[in-house]
């Protein structure tokens, strides 16, 4: 199996961290063909009312890493959009760090399947605290219907 | 049915915005008994790389408001945790705000199922462009277990 | 919108019915544009150790509804495969009959999303037991993998 | 880790196959504490309209089969339903045989959480076609709601 190119290496780990995922300060930890490691450091603006990190963190921390697990499968001209995704919340997350391992299950075609577990650092150890499904769309750059935002 | 009560009412919409929430500048627009209705304006910070709003914003207002339309259900001395939610995106969502609108279809004992669907506000039309299912326990404050947060 | 023709109509309902789901004794009770109505009665073998309703029976009435309320949309030359769905279950089905009302609620293009909502009839009145969201592919018959089946 | 008894086995090998799951001609495989490995043997019932084995039919699988890996882990007066499952079908699936495993990947308190792994035999070797996350609570026995089924 073909080898992830150096630059389209750093592409993609530049590429991540762009707008709310920059927001919300995830950054890429590893990546190779069809796997993604990412990582945050939980601060106070991550937790929710009980002071548990908010599912929603790590939803997006889940769907952004399969996301780019994707990327690294795709031609450079393509873009991947997320069509679903589901996530179950196994244990309640109240670290100092997250980190979510990614994998793609299903590539071929213009649906991939990937998979991701994210991981709540505490006390030294890690605990799977979300595992979830997420589908998504290989789209060619120039298919991806135009973006009319405003701002 | 009984009524949700001022008091109640006020404290759930403060409740509403804190933390993660309140960083990615989420709202109370309306509330009654099982249904909530939440809202975001849009900024860069919630975009993606391609300029549309970031699937885990919608997943996020999604989970969220679904979590809140549980709490005008249960008493006062219960909080509410995601078990699981899954979402789907329909369409490309690019428009200046978002809105959620959020109600319970399954409550009784101590599980609650609640359904989201997230609207696009562009060109002032509303496009449905998210759906989500989310599964929500209910639990007795007293039995959350302790958040050992260390930031 | 175009309606949908008595040809295809006929012929849907007659498709409809075959392997799996004559085995489950599901039929069509309804059927317009991007909607489909499905029942079944319940007989013993439907049941599960307790005697509820096995929610493989829901699921799978719920899949397949959504999924021939699709084939209402695309063109004659086009199969529906199910890329994935999620069930909630929301109160044990016990009674006699299964209703299935399904609605697409995204079209255009290849992705179509449906949604499923399972009533059980039990006396005289229909209760809502479970509710399902399903992904579905159009693809053009001479795309569709061959299938190569040995029984 | 407490084994599992060879009475409690030899039970839940006879309780997995009744009713619906009969009709489906599903059966247990092997067993240990907290996972699961059943098997089918494709006939043309367990078809749909193109020759692919249906969608239903790996659903049920798979949900029935977590919910089975459950009852290992539980005391025999617990009941184990299904909350919800998300299912995501990888590849079509047309063998003459499909073997299921699952495992509990949550477990304590009344929610369980599995994930079931679908394999289609075909030419020799296996090929996972399905996998689904399922949310399982454990209810005592004397808790469950009476069935009131009148057939």
């Amino acid at each position: 199996m073909e080898e992830l190119s150096r630059d389209r290496r750093d592409h993609l780990v530049q590429d991540f961290a762009q707008g709310f995922i920059r927001h919300c300060g995830f950054s890429v930890q590893g990546m190779e063909r069809g796997r993604l490691v990412s990582t945050v450091e939980i601060r106070p603006e991550h937790r929710q009312q009980d002071g548990f990190i908010h599912a929603g963190v790590m939803a997006t921390l889940a769907d952004h890493s399969a996301g780019y697990a994707a990327f690294t499968l795709v031609p450079d001209d393509c873009r991947i959009l997320t069509i679903e995704f589901k996530i179950n919340f196994l244990y309640p997350a109240f670290g100092d760090r997250l980190t979510c391992r990614s994998r793609i299950i299903r590539e071929g075609g213009q649906i991939l399947v990937g998979e991701s577990e994210v991981f709540d650092a505490r006390d030294g150890s890690d605990v799977m605290v979300a595992k979830a499904i997420v589908t998504l769309a290989s789209v060619r750059k120039d298919r991806v219907p135009p973006c009319e935002k405003t701002t």
